[in-house]
């Protein structure tokens, strides 16, 4: 049977095959999607997802503000609202910026159904088929997910210790502009990206805004996980050194992902045409969601919140790192967040973390393999496991579990003299990933 | 100066222009957002905007709800949800479903942030530039706007008194087809057309199915008002008669439009393809707000509070007719609807309804131009009033005021003997609309 003939049998099964537009074509389902099944069975300890831990909110006073919330102000709450999103919902996002040292006007945001659609609509408005898209090696696999949707060109740029390398930009940037693509922008977590975990450092991130401004190259900075430092205090964000830097924000880490509302801060002549995309969308983001957020935020202790967050996700983070330390193969590295969700682990030469998944799932352990983050194949030696949401106790006998699945190939390929899987290392145009 | 020149001036201060997708250039600003501001003054009756009466919803025993649900259900209700929406959310769709006869398994529902969204990923997976859309003659303008962002070639298609004209849709594909053209779907909106306010009658519907099926041509129905009937019964849905039409549903006008739930109901390999299209837009539906309503269709009577609804309706179509006989000059006409918020009016030859509206504004009411319901520039004659929203004594004052500025102007006319303005009457493909 050749191996195509799955994907053929699939053709033949939908009677709209020949309908479907190009980009339909390159939607392909995520392996984050595929391993929520498994994630969701209770015997495995789920170290794939990305789900924030929620448990703690003060659910007793919050449906308390909620239903004076309905009471008093329910027939707006429940209304249509605008495509822009609300003004007091655009104003407190501003304050929330505020902490990562953005100055904006409340006019230049863009409310929207988390920031993964403010991604969608900043795609929307930038791509045309084939056109490039620049993104970290690794990158986010829900922004790969909408750069293909989009039928965009995703080029990766290496990474080292301190994230993103500019003179791998500026190479990449010069070689594709050379070769007579259209570079678009940078899609960048600089805070705790996802999924390795690795923060740009201060000078770094300078270094990074003077290629950009050299290059003539439009940065998308998307930052979910900066207000969850597990050390020290937050680094200023690429957009408060830079107000061309289209800013992706999020509510769903810093409070709770279910209001689903994100928002996008972009250049004035760049909101407006998202305005009019958002309105083409979803005609206005959720609006109930976001007189119940600006409720949390005008009525609770938000960054008191966050404060207790950070110290739960540094519990967790701290069970992951000893778990590894005591359970993993001395072949293995892996990262070593200051924040955010996520470790990123690579392991011994010759293993491969998709193959190796079926077996650590039967060993009641889950992981995200490396190549979900990569457009192009690489990452089949790495894994991202996520802190965010078991309990520590789990997150510990998790490592333990994925410790023996890799150590049991390990043996197995000893002992049966079995040749190293062929897995490329480098990127192109900059150095290897080298990310332990 | 030239009629060229603003958008000039527009293009050299938007630094990005030359950066956009060319999807961009097709995105424009709607007339109905624009007359948000003015439909918000106070002094101003609104027979403009689409937003539904929610003031007689129960908000003291839904804030009680709402509180419980926080409480007990919290910590789901706030996290992440299944990209295809929630399983229970989709349960509930195909009971309000069978409300119009259609018969679905839940499995093939996919919850969308409003049916503008469910209209938009419909669009996204089938339209490449230069496809075709065709499209009631008028049509619901943001439904013109998401075809309009896909860049899709809208063709209207000639309605009469019972909706979409069967043989003008046969000959609109037959030629669009001649032409080379890919004719990708059939938009249509049989209950309560917006703007209109026409209901395709059952006969008329067998019909319009039986073309689609000789042409294999794909329909998709957007039904936002079928339960919002005036007189008699719901009619069965397009969906109830044929299985492989892709049905677009909505909760903003049976309970409230705030918490940003619609859905589509596809056959199954469409489906699949619109999860995917989905999770690459918002990763899951607003999730809290599927907790909510299921929590109202579970705890309230639902079918209840549409009758209610009904009755509201009524009484303010019952004022707008009323108002229109007494205040309209002879030689204007208007639609007649048996449900949902619109009435169309015909003005008297000569008049234009866009360059009544700043006249129409400052005797404080206010309406939406015909032409916003064409993507060809017809329409100039008409203009959609809505009887949703202010109450009967302001509908009815509304169209006092708006009366006499179109006898005002009918007799300045006259006065001075200024000429007709050309306003093109038919529509290609079929007869010309006769809508009165």
């Amino acid at each position: 049977m050749s191996s195509l003939e799955p994907s053929h049998r699939d053709t033949r099964m939908d009677p709209y095959i020949d309908q479907y537009a190009d980009r339909t074509g390159s939607m392909t389902v995520s392996a984050v999607r595929a391993l929520f099944s498994v994630a969701n069975r209770p015997e495995v300890v789920s170290l794939a997802g990305g789900m924030p831990n929620i448990t703690d909110l003060p659910l007793g006073r919050l449906g308390d503000s909620f239903d004076k919330l309905v009471q008093t102000k329910g027939v707006q709450a429940m209304q249509y609202g605008s495509g822009q999103g609300e003004p007091f919902m655009r104003e407190k996002v501003v304050d929330v910026m505020a902490e990562e040292q953005i100055r904006a006007n409340s006019d230049d945001v863009v409310i929207t159904c988390g920031s993964q659609q403010a991604l969608d609509l900043v795609t929307r408005i930038f791509i045309n088929p084939g056109d490039v898209v620049l993104c970290e090696a690794p990158s986010y696999v829900g922004a790969l997910g909408t750069f293909n949707a989009y039928q965009a060109e995703i080029h990766h740029v290496a990474m080292d210790e301190h994230g993103l390398v500019p003179s791998a930009v500026k190479e990449a940037v010069t070689t594709l502009r050379a070769a007579g693509k259209r570079v678009k922008f940078l899609y960048t977590i600089p805070n705790f990206n996802n999924p390795t975990g690795i923060q740009q450092p201060l000078e770094r991130r300078r270094e990074l805004l003077a290629v950009a401004h050299e290059l003539d190259l439009l940065v998308v900075e998307d930052n979910p996980y900066g207000l969850l430092t597990i050390e020290g205090e937050p680094l200023p964000a690429l957009r408060s050194m830079d107000p061309d830097v289209i800013y992706l924000g999020s509510f769903s880490k810093t409070f709770a992902p279910g209001f689903r509302i994100g928002w996008v801060l972009a250049p004035h002549a760049v909101r407006e045409r998202l305005v009019i995309a958002q309105e083409a969308a979803v005609l206005s983001p959720p609006v109930f969601s976001q007189f119940a957020i600006t409720d949390y935020l005008d009525n609770f202790d938000w960054r008191g919140q966050i404060v207790a967050f950070r110290d739960m996700y540094r519990a967790r983070r701290d069970a992951m790192l000893q778990g590894l330390s005591d359970h993993m193969p001395a072949a293995a590295t892996w990262t070593r967040p200051t924040g955010g969700f996520f470790v990123w682990l690579t392991l011994p030469e010759g293993l491969d973390s998709q193959a190796l998944l079926a077996r650590a799932v039967s060993e009641r352990v889950a992981y995200v393999p490396g190549n979900a983050f990569y457009a192009d194949g690489f990452g089949s030696r790495n894994m991202r496991l996520s802190y965010c949401f078991p309990t520590p106790e789990r997150i510990y006998e998790g490592t333990r579990r994925l410790g023996k699945v890799i150590r049991d190939e390990l043996e197995m390929r000893a002992t049966f003299g079995l040749p190293a899987t062929e897995v490329p290392h480098t990127q192109v145009g900059g150095p290897a990933p080298d990310l332990s």
